[in-house]
């Protein structure tokens, strides 16, 4: 397999993006050929100086970088000798099997969208975040902010993708499915989940619970938790921030550590055809590693494959 | 002023009503003539228990309780001796300036849609909530519940009346109005953010300073923070259950110590004629006198006819 990595993206880049590989060769299970794409008059020194062996990754070169506050779609027409441009170029012509980034979000997203197609089937790829439960499991809750607005189908759509991910990623048996909604009772809710609701019920890809609420999304009560994309950007932003602020005020919990964000790596877009994986600007060596992994696991487990038979009907 | 409490709403009544209204009877400034609208066969024997003076309040005999789960309408309806429904009809006859309940939430937004009067220009009454701060203020956060679905307008709304309340109760001089959005940007979010945006930016009544995204809804930021109700409600729930984690977890922090909702005493509605306040089930004697508190600085201060006047252009 042929993973991908956008060494010029991030905040630390190539620097920590360069620590990742290393980490990942270290590994005793690592069958993947990296494809390193970025400036290589700054990647190969720094591979020398890692004691990484150039023959045993794939050192692409692309002279352009996209910075994090440019215009995605245009920067990705005019640059199209950076690292997200050729990255996404290998990936449609196949010579790689994912592509992993934590550079600009809007151009990995409007890369992906159109140099991939979404799986057969599916109105709206997703991006998703894994949730720490209080009990030391973990779920995962989607969308989080590609989908601002969305209609009832969509939903029923995520709900799909979130259990396949949950499913095969994660090592859930039939992960439980909730709607996130602001009561218990069927019925409940705006009207999208109003109109959401009867949609999962009736769905025979999940394992459906019901309506959850804010006070559910810790604890654990469904594995899989479903939203539009603008309640769910705000939970995970929420969620991200009591990291730091448990840092701040030295609250001292093996608990609140696992809110750093940055430890999971980053968060794939799911329903497009191949693995695309979108990183936090801030990511350092650990985070490139757990990206490459997860890349890793979605290629092994063909988790992609997985969600397009379940399209297929 | 006449402050009415329903003495039979709460998981804990009329016992912690009573203990609510000995605490405020104890306050060095107690203004309030209380109303203790309940089954007095119940309510007299304590207030002996309790060393309360009967002379000292006004005890309305209320013969019907509302249950927690019963439907709001149809147990208003039917249940006209109940305490909600008495506590409602002197709001309505002017016996009373204002009215709090521990008891079902929606008998309790009923009875005010039905006795009271949205202040006129208002469209839609709405639920607000404090939000601790990191940094040891308290901002408002507002819809929580009450507007699952909202248009701009509403919002523009909510944040004059978010804004009033801050002022006026939390003592914050021109508060700063946030937009909560998934982007900083103007032009972020989804559609009803984006056609917000606009109207609150030419909203002379109030200082808006922009977007905020999940992560500075814990930040001292914004004072008011304004969204519709399904985000809002998620974020409550979601706030209330950090107290609860971070007790189960032994984390030992006074800013998640200040995640005790029960502490605030209740949200008041805001946008109708006269204070409504609505307090958690679980109530204690403190939430009580809290909310007794709440009900007298919003006459003392004149919040709604401040808010009557915002409206009256």
């Amino acid at each position: 397999m042929n993973i991908g990595l956008d060494m010029m993206g991030g905040d630390f880049s190539p620097l920590e993006a360069v620590k990742g590989v290393q980490l990942y060769l270290q590994q005793s299970h690592a069958p993947a050929t990296l494809w390193l794409v970025g400036d290589e008059n700054q990647i190969r020194p720094l591979l020398v100086e890692h004691g990484i062996d150039a023959a045993s990754v794939q050192v692409v070169h692309a002279p352009q970088v996209i910075e994090m506050n440019e215009h995605p779609t245009k920067a990705l027409k005019e640059k199209q000798q950076s690292s997200i441009a050729i990255g996404f170029g290998l990936l449609a012509k196949n010579k790689m099997d994912a592509f992993i980034s934590a550079g600009n979000t809007g151009a990995m997203l409007v890369g992906a969208h159109y140099s991939l197609k979404p799986i057969e089937g599916i109105q709206r790829p997703t991006i998703s975040t894994v949730i720490p439960k209080e009990n030391g499991k973990t779920g995962v809750l989607l969308d989080v902010g590609l989908n601002a607005d969305c209609k009832p189908e969509n939903l029923n759509q995520f709900a799909i993708l979130g259990s396949l991910y949950a499913q095969h990623i994660l090592g859930i048996d039939q992960p439980r499915v909730g709607l996130l909604n602001i009561g218990e009772e069927e019925g409940k809710g705006n009207l999208l989940a109003q109109a959401t609701y009867p949609l999962l019920k009736e769905n025979q890809q999940i394992n459906f619970i019901g309506n959850i609420e804010g006070r559910d999304l810790l604890i654990d009560k469904a594995d899989v938790m479903v939203c539009e994309g603008f309640t769910g950007n705000v939970i995970l932003k929420l969620a991200e921030s009591l990291f730091d602020i448990s840092r701040q005020h030295k609250v001292d919990s093996a608990y609140f550590d696992r809110f750093d964000f940055e430890y999971y790596g980053g968060t794939p877009l799911l329903g497009v055809t191949k693995p695309v994986i979108i990183g936090h600007g801030i990511s350092r060596g650990k985070s490139f590693l757990n990206m490459i992994k997860l890349a890793q696991k979605m290629l092994e487990t063909d988790l992609l494959g997985k969600m397009k038979e379940s399209f297929l009907s």
